[in-house]
């Protein structure tokens, strides 16, 4: 299996993602190497945390996935690596594997100590070229997971808590507008899961977000009239807030952490 | 043949285009998958539309190029497979493929509806990865365009009509700006056999753009001196106005829609 | 050898660099093509000289490079191929290589004039496309650097100057920011080994950018105390300002081009 992904917060005007592949392609000359994103927000540990587990599983089994949002590279955190869901990670041990391995299968968990596997010298300030690249071409090239360092358990791990979605007395959900994405949709940390357990078997919901109210999901960001405002499930599986024909964004006076309620409603008589 | 290019809106903050070449990836390993662009306006099907005609001849032959600017996701809009001028196209049906299947030589045109070739469950939102990704897969492992619908003819498209330039009685040729490159070059609709046509075998003629006026066209950007406003042929065969040196969308106050009129002159003497 | 990289200012909304790659692969559908960046500020070939230098060396033996900044396309500019240091080069002759091949070890150097590597059909306007990618891929497929024109000399190149320290009778050491990277880091001129030279031995010296002054180099971006203001080595070899889980170039009132101070101070007692 020859296939490694890159996840940073380097941005793709410097050199720094060209020269992480050319690691990867010096030791491991037949490697595929695909971007997930380079334009995580500086040091955005959370959005690093939901990208990598909302992706992972669309790659080959046995993917090396390597994230490098590092705000602490060159002190004394660690590197960890792992083994999980069919996959394999490399990442610095400050929440983003966190998450993922909360939910995933975890067969291997080791703290990455193991120099033979780094380039001769190593900076402190690149680890990504001088560490994660060479390391993710070995783990390519055949080396276990297991070779790179001692065991750890998922307990010795730096948690992070992601944001998620409150449950109140009345019923009521109050989740958080967590980001936007290109066209302007607005994402929440309410999974449909969570939607399920509010309104089983289909029962009608009320989503308010600021003043607006909607009657429940739409199926597509497109509707017969422009700029109608919708709810739906979007691609991770989270409820987003769009604007058929516009940018939600822009058009709502809605933004980051913004609170999102859903309350259980009565079935009205249908009209169909 | 191993090659496939995307063509999207989707920005490459998200991880939506990691996860397309995830899934194509999985199902064929050896794929090899470029970027054509995804910065593609939100939702502009005229500027993929003339960016996928102008790019698709430099890729090896049988190449899937793959299109995903859709607004119409989740709703019943069909999407379009085709083989053409020797190569391979899938796009939903709104326009985008339109131009180039007019000029190109179609040899198959279908409805992708075979749900055999789409993974096993697919989202109201995110097509680019559950249809298009896999079908692009299934056709670099050698399935044929035919196997996944049933064919249709050009009439049925539908159709979008791209800005060309307009002939008067005078002779007068008005064109359209266009877009602006990174450069600052103001890119037109106007042709360079549009001028052929106008100005046969090398007769002069004028450029006027605002109270512009241009002597014909130059060969290069470089000009011996700095900020001069120049007329040439760009890479994709259409008349851009640059500055030298300079960047003409800044410099000049010449803005998108804005129109540039070409008139023949009368032969001046030869300073030569 | 199949690798081969691009760093160009076209930028990746357009088509340009998905069409260069489109030619490679169509004569060589084997190549692996790496992107360093395509976000070299337009025409600045300082910066592009610099990127190259600082990245070549850590992608495979005898990768071709392929670098277009290129303002005087379509004028009467050469075009250069070298090989030095192990590696394959080829560009515009407007000084992006000329640093490079100062410090490497040459040897071939050539004027790029056999059009039976180039396409059939040169545009005067996109000679990424035209000439780069089709010779970098005859260069792929085994043509030698010698196939491509006559051998010139170093002394022939358009040579350039890049900014670099000034030292002072009195010891100083005098030096410029030259850009920021995403983090908002500081990057200067001033190399490592300039700083070895003004204090050998891990003699004390101080740092001043506008009125902040910094004992020595720290380690790592992180600091416990956040918001610091830090000196130290980045990945390139260069001194490099830095403020602790913050942007200094944001967080200082420091801009490119502002002049960095480097005095030897006296031994303080240590408080080990």
């Amino acid at each position: 299996m020859n296939c490694a992904t890159l996840l940073t917060d380097f941005g793709l005007s410097d050199e720094y993602v060209g020269v992480m592949k050319g690691v990867i392609l010096t030791l491991h000359p037949t490697a595929t190497i695909i971007d997930i994103s380079h334009d995580i927000p500086p040091q955005d540990v959370s959005a690093a945390a939901r990208m990598i587990r909302a992706a992972f599983r669309y790659f080959p089994e046995k993917t090396v996935h390597v994230c490098v949002i590092d705000p602490g590279v060159g002190t004394d955190r660690h590197i960890l690596a792992a083994n999980a869901g069919g996959h394999r990670f490399i990442a610095p041990d400050n929440g983003i594997l966190f998450p993922l391995l909360q939910e995933a299968a975890v067969e291997t968990l080791v703290r990455v100590d193991n120099s033979d596997f780094f380039l001769p010298k190593v900076s402190h300030t690149f680890h990504g070229r001088d560490i994660f690249a060479p390391v993710a071409a070995h783990l390519l090239r055949g080396v276990s997971t297991e070779a790179l360092g001692p065991p750890i358990s998922l307990q010795q791990m730096v948690p992070i808590e992601l944001s998620a979605p409150r449950r109140f007395p009345d019923g009521t959900l109050v989740g958080t507008v967590i980001g936007a994405d290109r066209f302007g949709n607005l994402l929440t940390d309410i999974h449909h899961l969570d939607l399920d357990r509010l309104a089983p078997s289909g029962a009608p919901f009320e989503i308010q977000i600021r003043d607006i109210r909607l009657p429940g999901l739409s199926h597509a960001y497109g509707a017969p009239d422009a700029k109608r405002c919708l709810a739906l499930i979007g691609s991770r599986g989270y409820l987003e807030i769009a604007v058929s024909g516009g940018n939600a964004h822009q058009c709502l006076d809605v933004g980051i952490g913004d609170a999102i309620h859903i309350r259980r409603r009565k079935a009205t008589p249908s009209t169909q």
